[in-house]
């Protein structure tokens, strides 16, 4: 094993060391977050730390950097108090990564990297029409984390949408890679995902048995 | 679109609707964190809430259900300070599923699904053997999260081990799916990887590049 210390990675590059410390907590979910501000201009970014916090009510959360570094999509959810999450298919994963490009407030983000607004009735915040599968949050509590100057931004689901294609299965079950949803790892790195297998639910002395 | 409304998941039985909120987060670094009680029996429990907080100072979170349905990893971790986030492989993915099986404090998890405690010298808490990369967190602060009971559990980053037959890239990126690391999707399905691209740093006005 090779074992590394704190006292190493605080003395590489800044990349560097945010290449490596990013790599370690795994797969993620990337996502296209949409928003919209006071002037009606929509935004567009890709985050990586989608949370899952409870089914029942629904509440998913994400990580917003400092507001200096990522001011943007947190003063338009703050100030609209709707959100949508968009999934990433290969198709246009070259336009979702380029929404973490720093553009100005007054640019609107999917026309700049040439993704498309969709509208549906009495939700005022944009999707991304290109998404198999997105979502709209509710803005129910911004957790400050003071270690870091960073968020815990907690939403409440009120809309799913899916594409006709992909059917829940019979336990309520969404089977993302059929779907081509995309995962992240580090700064800038995506990946497709294949299957190995679903196992039933644990219990203490059962064995592990598939689905 | 099929379009799905809280009236509608509401409504839903109960493990049905957790295997479609479940889904739709994306996926999921699922890992294992050690843990050991001041008994000095160690516990092992699969989570897939790891969330990166920040590489400067370096600090993780994940999120921790209610205590009632999910006490010894948080009761452990409070009353050690220490605790390890294990990579799960294919090799062992079905032990790792069976750690979420609701064992009583005395048991021995580690024992009880068929993994190896590793302890490194200095370090009191458990890391599994079987594992590629893994890594040691200290404790800094457990945020309730009033919403639903649950908390989110940030841990500043100690040590790192990783296999000698993984190196970080020139610029510090570790190729997880090299390594074999899973991820996961709703409850119970682990998927492996493969990558598409890294692209470089987004900038305004420049074309995407791949890495």
């Amino acid at each position: 094993m090779q074992q590394f210390t704190s006292a190493e990675w605080q003395s590489w590059e800044r990349f560097y060391r945010a290449n490596f410390i990013n790599s370690l907590t795994g797969f993620k979910s990337a996502s296209l977050i949409g928003t919209i501000n006071a002037q009606g201009i929509p935004n567009l970014g890709v985050f990586s730390s989608m949370v899952h916090i409870g089914s029942d009510p629904a509440l998913i959360g994400y990580i917003n950097r400092p507001v200096a570094a990522a001011p943007h999509t947190l003063a338009n959810i703050k100030a609209n108090g709707f959100y949508t999450v968009n999934h990433i298919h290969p198709a246009f994963l070259e336009q979702a990564h380029q929404t973490s490009a720093k553009y100005p407030d007054e640019v609107n983000e999917f026309a700049a990297v040439g993704l498309t607004e969709e509208y549906v009735e009495g939700v005022h915040v944009p999707f991304v029409k290109e998404s198999h599968i997105k979502y709209l949050l509710s803005l129910k509590e911004i957790i400050p984390i003071q270690l870091n100057d960073t968020f815990l931004v907690i939403g409440q689901l009120e809309q799913v949408l899916i594409d006709q294609s992909l059917q829940p299965t019979t336990d309520g079950f969404l089977h993302l890679d059929l779907a081509g949803t995309i995962c992240s790892n580090g700064l800038d790195a995506y990946y497709k995902t294949e299957l190995i297998d679903r196992y039933a639910y644990a219990k203490p002395g059962r064995d592990v048995t598939k689905l």
